[in-house]
């Protein structure tokens, strides 16, 4: 089936006390998105991007995908000022029946594994949302205090949240609310069961300096 | 009032793929363990610690001691199989009434500033739990399949978990259950209702080698 992803790099990275968005910091220098494309990119031939970007740098999106890649394969629109309209941006590029991953684009070390996991589930099921088990005791505030969750139960999500057009396009019909702080939560409100698969452990989203140190050490171990 | 500082340090850290359990490894020329101790000792002058580590590494903890620290202050006691029995063995050294700190000896990076908070609040309370939000969307397994949780509710737990010793006295005195991942969930078994106070975004554990290339990297920034 035709492939769609939509790299969601649409935040101006005010929490890295950088002057660049995060997505254009170097990691091994090039930038971190240059990654993220590269390996969705990899991932299927017949797959196309869709890259949303703060309108005040579409031109450097421009300019990486002018280096490095076959600009045939990739679109890039204006990001919203919420995630959710930035996807929504997005889908109204999706133009036939497909499967859809939305993607942050700063998890810039996902693998093509997860990507080709992600599909098949939602081939096959419709939605596809990778997860990770919780490292961390995990507390949940409650009216009268707070409790301890059982942490074997608690899953971290992580991103390309992957769904059949049939299911994303009309779930984001839906007014915002604040609740909204993922795909999945979108497609819930929608009245759809998600399916879960596997994530990966070093499929971090790159929002801190120490984020960045940390994605050029795996990038290191990777290419020894 | 009289403080206790229990650094749970019995693991042998298979996870870190290292012949030494990573509260050994090195740390900017010093053992990670060397920074936990450090830093509980000059919090307050009248805190006592109580070091629990693997009885094969006893020994390795006596050398940290004698290179760096007054041995007036800081006891040696074996590990348990568990980490609530090794908790049960350092509790056995509380000799009187006192505020007792239980903290991971991998989280070498909290600063004075959390320890004095977490004992004004059990000093005044009788409980302090250290959390911080969560940064991920989160998702809670169920019989059914899984929904979202809140995200603003969801708290990551840390330690020094802290409490009054007329209260985690008694409540060690419970019979083991799987559920028992943190002292937290013990104290609350003994029907106590726990404060939680803000964590510290740096109070990183150190389980894979990759936290200690981050650890590193914040003890350089702190440098600065």
């Amino acid at each position: 089936m035709k492939k769609y992803a939509i790299i969601v790099a649409g935040g101006s990275g005010t929490r890295m006390g950088a002057s660049l968005p995060k997505q254009f910091l170097l990691l091994h220098d090039k930038p971190v998105l240059y990654y993220t494309l590269q390996t969705f990119l990899q991932a299927y031939d017949d797959l196309e991007l869709i890259l949303v970007l703060p309108v005040e740098y579409t031109d450097m999106g421009q300019e990486i995908i002018d280096a490095w890649f076959d600009k045939e394969r990739i679109r890039i629109t204006a990001g919203g000022d919420s995630r959710f309209q930035s996807v929504k941006n997005g889908l109204a590029l999706v133009e036939e029946e497909s499967v859809v991953f939305v993607h942050d684009g700063v998890r810039c070390l996902l693998s093509t594994a997860l990507i080709h996991r992600c599909y098949e589930t939602a081939v096959s099921s419709g939605t596809a949302i990778p997860v990770i088990p919780s490292k961390d005791s995990i507390r949940l505030l409650t009216e009268e205090g707070n409790n301890a969750l059982d942490r074997n139960l608690v899953m971290q999500v992580q991103t390309p949240q992957t769904f059949h057009s049939k299911i994303i396009l009309p779930a984001f019909q839906i007014d915002y609310k604040d609740k909204f702080t993922d795909e999945a939560t979108v497609v819930e409100a929608y009245g759809i069961k998600l399916n879960l698969v596997e994530g990966e452990e070093e499929n971090i989203k790159i929002t801190r300096p120490l984020d960045l140190v940390l994605a050029a050490e795996i990038l290191s171990a990777r290419k020894q």
